[in-house]
């Protein structure tokens, strides 16, 4: 069976003490193995980089840039077999992982305008004949920690913009479904990068404890659950890094009274079942504000829900695939158990969901939810599945305090047509990505990604403009010349007399 | 004997538990009592600059701007008065707390330029029909923690930003002297900011740790001495709150053989000597690059420092003044000692200076130091005193790797007319504020204040455009609008057929 | 007589071959004399400005910056003198003249911020160690041209940012109303401006072509009608000046059927009727969507506009004064006659308009005018009075069509709560400030100035950002340092050997 | 024998009324035959431009600039044919040709980051509840005028950044060397360009003629000599269209005493005698302070000179080749001959070269001439040929005021270790772009190329950030929503009492 090793300093090595099963979760079988990092494999990856360090830093932004522009040329070109590595792992379908690669793909254009986001800023005369500059230079050595429902897309909100940017980077995606991002990695080697600038670890809380402990490492970007953020944000900046830990969400969208119906209904089918719910922005809580439009949306969601088609990932007729794995799917269950037992309706029921011919793989069918309420446990916690949980209050600005008063801030979204609601709702909510009709509101990799309260943990948000100024460290550069030495010149003045 | 007190929700209160002396060290006579403030007392505040931030938030940034626009006149106004303060509490000469306050205040200016600063940035069709932007919102309720060194200056990087930018502030000021730091923060009063929106308590570490474990804070901002920064750093964030803290430095100048001589001795008496060497900017080490410009820049340096006064900080024909307590005279008289017992050459001692009619003042002499090792105690640590120490290498390397092997990375300087020699240093350094033919080279209030290494913990720099990113958190918002309702107007395409 | 006279080189100077009579619009009445700048006026004033150069650019920016902070605040302490001298000679109500002064001050305040707007872009290896940076170099001698209805808004929009960018400056303001231009112009002295940095000159069009085509002048400001501006556009360019010609507009309101009524009636009064209608953002024109909103904001305004009470500019409680000479009513009652003729209906009335006790008064009373067509000379042209013009149209469309048709692109606005609405008006007006619910949608300051179309001749519009692009110069420069000379220093690496 | 046809909607076109002949300069003889288009012609691509720019100009920015990504890509994959396309009608050495090529595909490259660039400036709270945005929209129909001294990458300045901004684009190449130029043109259909987007029309002063008058066209970017910018910059501001116009240049190089010679010598042979000298940015003056670095230099430059090989394009041995025509070459000749009769000292003479094989080429060989003075007709104007003149001077401000007082500023640098001369010298000069120990400072594509005096008309510069704001318009919305219709909401707020 194939064993999914690391990839230091341009090689791929396999040899690992111990290793651990990678599964189809279409199927449910165990498709492959993955080399867990010791502590010394860690740390060899990391040397790599530290190496690699010196003279990456001082290659011209512009070339760095130019592996970017041709690693985004063989992204593209590989983007059948990328998708069909996420889908054999991760389960998602074809069609969804063509997306996520091409999100993924934005951040590598965004860090081919490296040369643009790296500018510093030059002040002439702040004192007489004084000049002063900043520079935004890198940081060194830093490190990506990713999730499963993303195997590229994290990664690619990491790796391009901090190596781009000057540094050289050690990453260690996700256990369950490594082989889509080793397989990216590789590719930028390809793309004229020199080994030892990117390095992948496959490996579990050893090879994470190394990282965050490692003096080497100066960052450390981490994509996960809360209580994992809050561990690795303490640990990292506990030992002098900076760190960007973004964790878990629940995601509200307010329906309004005045909202577009169908566009409710159909954004909010993708936005809540899209990727079995396992994404950081799924929609999975709707708050309808009035009983007249709950029973109207619920109705067509009903019958939307019904047409909804979930299977094997490489069968692009269906919309979504299986969950992670059989825990992951147990406990979805158990979130829509518990709902019911706190007095919740089961609108739509996916408990008891086979696709045919794949009925040991780890699905949950399409779950819709009426009458739930903040004291839920499936409300409070996220479920990180194919879960549409449906409350009801009488106003806006119920709908409101629900979302500041849950633990977390992602992302949220408002469905109306009226422009002073919008922009109330926007301007007040303690969440840190705001859609207006829009469900999913992403940020564009031009833009960051980062939610409020405990959805982040840092101060810079992913990508973008943020991701530029946390893997780049300021420099204040103040200047003068101390006297018009050669300028003045008098030894020269007076040659013609020789 | 007069209590300086806390000023809450607009109101001074001098009720305390505990009180702590304050000295003028000129004379080393207790002046004043400084009340310390319990947990209750710093909750008080903080709930005072809860309450006030709603309104402020909504607040519009040019009228917030207004508001600091006033404060720069009233600052300038009441110059005078602020500069004594300054001198009876910490020594320094009024001169030089000018030059503290000028420094000051000119971060209030910047501060006027928030609408400038707030900016969020604004893409038309991230997708079709679709529009993106970012907005800075405030935090919330901020707070300050700031150093006995600049009473005025260092205080005045954190609230005019913070409060600028929307947020509400408790600043915990040095106890050390905190009457010119009180001074100030009431005349926001005068310039128009409402009750509530700043606050100051004095205390030790029971306000400190309160304000470290208080939920509704949302950051912290730090300067002080590194050990602090670190433990401020690491609660800070362990809390959740974003924290910037500040700690030490050993700021290196080097020598290079083609320097302007007169121009590295004129600067570099001030660099070392100045408020006694109580700068966190304060050059400390001057590295000669070769015997021969080390000989020439220390018997110039012997002659000058023969003319340097120091004295009580109201006669401003002296240079600098004590040092701020009678513990850390010892401190920094104990350096010296150590220096010479490691077999240092005690070029000119500053040990049994005692000023004519301030012999109970906490007076040291300038104190010149050559032969200075790198093993030496005196060299490893700051000493923040009027103490300038010498080192002999050969090459510009040996420099420069003295300074990157450095604990700190605060400030450094190189003295050359050289410009690739100025070049490489300012590329290569580790160190976050590099001075060329500058040995102070503090960023102006429009560029952002920060060291590398030990000398800072956190992301964003202290004041300018880094001070505005950590006072604002980022919030995108995605915005499409559903159909075209109202527009099409179909119910209006009529009218003609009357 | 009073004779205004000319400020140059920090002196006022009244000598004048000819002058002209300034009036006081309120009474109808010659109030004072202004001296009429010859060629050799003009020149001399160039001339100053000339020989201020060279030391003002060499001041750095944060102490140009200080002087706009000083001059700030004595606008704020001459508020009142200010508006006195403004409605005196301009006709406009007090209050209406300290919204101007408000306006004109936001513009102070803004160029306080220049070290911030004059920085540069700074790039670290563009190649191997070479770097590469821009700096805004200020220009030299700049001119402003500005009208009559803004005599100090205007002018503070221009020379603030030039003098704060480093230019000296030469302002020819309006001959009808010069004493308020003429007064704050004298307050930069207080302010600390080096003489000749600004300079004023009163004339006519023998001072425009002088500012024109001397070689000195590298740049010119204008603002008035458009017939004008192109004039001085086409001019200025063809003498290798930059120019920025702001000209006239016509601006049109869209009044959709769900909008707000209170609020599109209150907010067209002010729109239409402030100032008498001169101004260049004047809601002149409304196109109301379907009969029946059309029918409701009639019948609610011309309730209004019978409460509307015009006189004499020191009684604060009219609401607009006389505009600005007999000729100018003439012509304003001329428009209406023309309306009238061609078929529109005159709702309301304004040609007869006599205020008591100010019976020789330059006075149009408000006029409301409905079943305006666009073939209607009145609908074609400004008119620059007091008159509000209705058309009616039964689609959005059919109002966008008429915005786009016509010569003017200034300024415009719509009235709906529909966001969709709002944002494809927006998107595709040909109007270059667009107002949401927002009828006279001036950019505040920092923000920038200026029309589409035959509103505005140039690249770069006025004040904010572009006002500092405009009175810069980009320079370019790229730098490597030759050799590893002294830094290598290897005639230094011996010296223990001695 | 060929003809050279027009790019029109998509098409080629090659019928023409006039045609004229294209020549391989290497050779001496005719090879093509180029269309030389009406009127009508003109106006044909401008139609096809104007409709196809309403659905360019709503194609999200990121869409746009991925037709920029793939056209990058066809760009390298075409080099070998684009340089000989170059170098069979313009005469420069392939390698030449790909340096040329490469300095056009950064600008392409830049273009890519069109979503970063195209960001407006977004500002909550203008008032209270009132936001206000600014966006960059297209202009509509530019058009790009183009010598022939950059077939390739003068365009390249041009048409991405006005495409990738929205607009469509009409390009008028020189019709000397209009190949390679309609062939990169051609490869934007494939990177996925909609047709009509980009035409080129091939042509004379009819076609420029048309292109300056037609009321469609809204900004025109050309390159060529000062007498046609002038014209061009006139003719199109007085028909309302934005112009920046790119004139001639003579570029000066000072050598300071202290100047590293290798390094002058080796970089002045490429900047002077590269392409033959005729490049905008060519080093064609050097100013010697003090005769013994002229002296030095001069020999070295001699010794140099003697290695230099010129002659065919394809050739990669050569160092240079041809000039571009026959009349040009009898024009750079009659300069030397010029300047001989002057007084100057032709050190080293090209005036007999004749590559062996190439007798009929339009070839000038490398000329060096000392005794250089400033009234000498040589040094007035610019030769664009291979010819390098020394002027002799006492001091530095001596070579700048040569400097500043020639007609032209494009181009300078001045060679010294020192950093005060450089910044001396970089703070003063009157010219656009600076190099220091840099003799060719084009800025690289992230920065903006322009000259002073009369190197340059108009306001904005060509690429870069300046590009961006010459093809975009700026638009200023300010927004507030009037009411809390649908917020508040109280018609839904008592539902469940039904």
């Amino acid at each position: 069976m194939d064993i999914i090793g690391h990839y230091i300093n341009g090689q791929i090595s396999t040899e690992a003490e111990r290793t651990q099963a990678v599964f189809n979760p279409s199927t449910g079988e165990k498709s492959k193995e993955v080399a867990i990092a010791s502590k010394a494999t860690v740390e060899e990856a990391i040397a790599a980089a530290e190496a690699a360090f010196p003279a990456w830093r001082d290659t011209p932004p512009i070339k760095r840039a130019r592996v970017m522009f041709k690693f985004k040329e063989l992204l593209e070109q590989n983007a059948e077999k990328i998708c069909a590595l996420i889908g054999a792992e991760h389960g998602k379908i074809v069609h969804d992982a063509a997306g996520e690669l091409q999100r993924g793909i934005e951040n590598v254009e965004y860090a081919c305008g490296a040369p643009e986001f790296l500018k510093g800023e030059f002040s002439k005369n702040v004192g007489p004949n004084i000049d002063s500059w900043s520079e935004m230079q890198p940081l060194g050595v830093v490190a990506g920690i990713t999730p499963f429902n993303f195997p590229v897309m994290v990664p690619l909100w990491m790796f391009p913009m901090a190596i781009v940017c000057g540094n050289c980077f050690v990453l260690k995606p996700s256990e369950k479904d490594p082989s889509s991002t080793l397989f990216i990695v590789q590719l930028l080697k390809e793309a004229g990068l020199p080994d030892g600038v990117i390095n992948l670890v496959n490996g579990d809380k050893e090879a994470v404890d190394t990282l965050l402990h490692d003096k080497r490492i100066q960052a450390v970007s981490f994509v996960g659950s809360t209580p994992i953020a809050e561990y690795i944000y303490q640990t990292a900046t506990s030992t002098g890094k900076r760190c960007q830990a973004l964790g878990g969400a629940k995601n509200h969208a307010i329906i309004m009274p005045d909202a577009d119906v169908d566009n409710v209904v159909n954004s909010l089918l993708g936005a809540a079942f899209g990727s079995s719910g396992e994404r950081c922005m799924a929609l999975s809580v709707a708050v309808a504000v009035g009983d007249e439009i709950a029973d109207v949306v619920i109705e067509k969601l009903k019958a939307e829900i019904a047409h909804l088609k979930f299977g094997v990932y490489s069968d692009k007729s269906n919309d979504f695939g299986p969950v992670i794995t059989a825990e992951h799917k147990a406990k979805v269950v158990g979130y829509i158990d518990s709902a019911e037992k706190q007095g919740a309706k089961i609108v739509v029921d996916g408990r008891q969901a086979q696709p045919e011919g794949y009925e040991n793989g780890f699905f949950v069918g399409p779950t819709l939810i009426d009458q739930v309420t903040p004291d839920m446990v499936s409300y409070q916690q996220e479920i990180f599945g194919p879960v549409l949980q449906i409350l009801r209050v009488n106003t806006m600005q119920e709908a409101m305090d629900l979302i500041d008063n849950h633990e977390y801030g992602n992302g949220t979204c408002i469905y109306t047509r009226d422009g002073e609601a919008a922009r109330y709702f926007s301007d007040h909510i303690k969440v840190g990505m705001v859609g207006i009709n829009i469900p999913l509101p992403v940020p564009v990799a031009y833009h960051s990604f980062g939610g409020w309260k405990r959805s982040l943990f840092g101060d810079l948000y992913a990508y973008g403009p943020d991701g530029a100024r946390f893997y780049t460290r300021r420099k204040t550069i103040t200047q003068r010349w101390p006297s018009a030495n050669i300028r003045e010149g008098k030894q020269f003045s007076m040659p013609t007399l020789n």
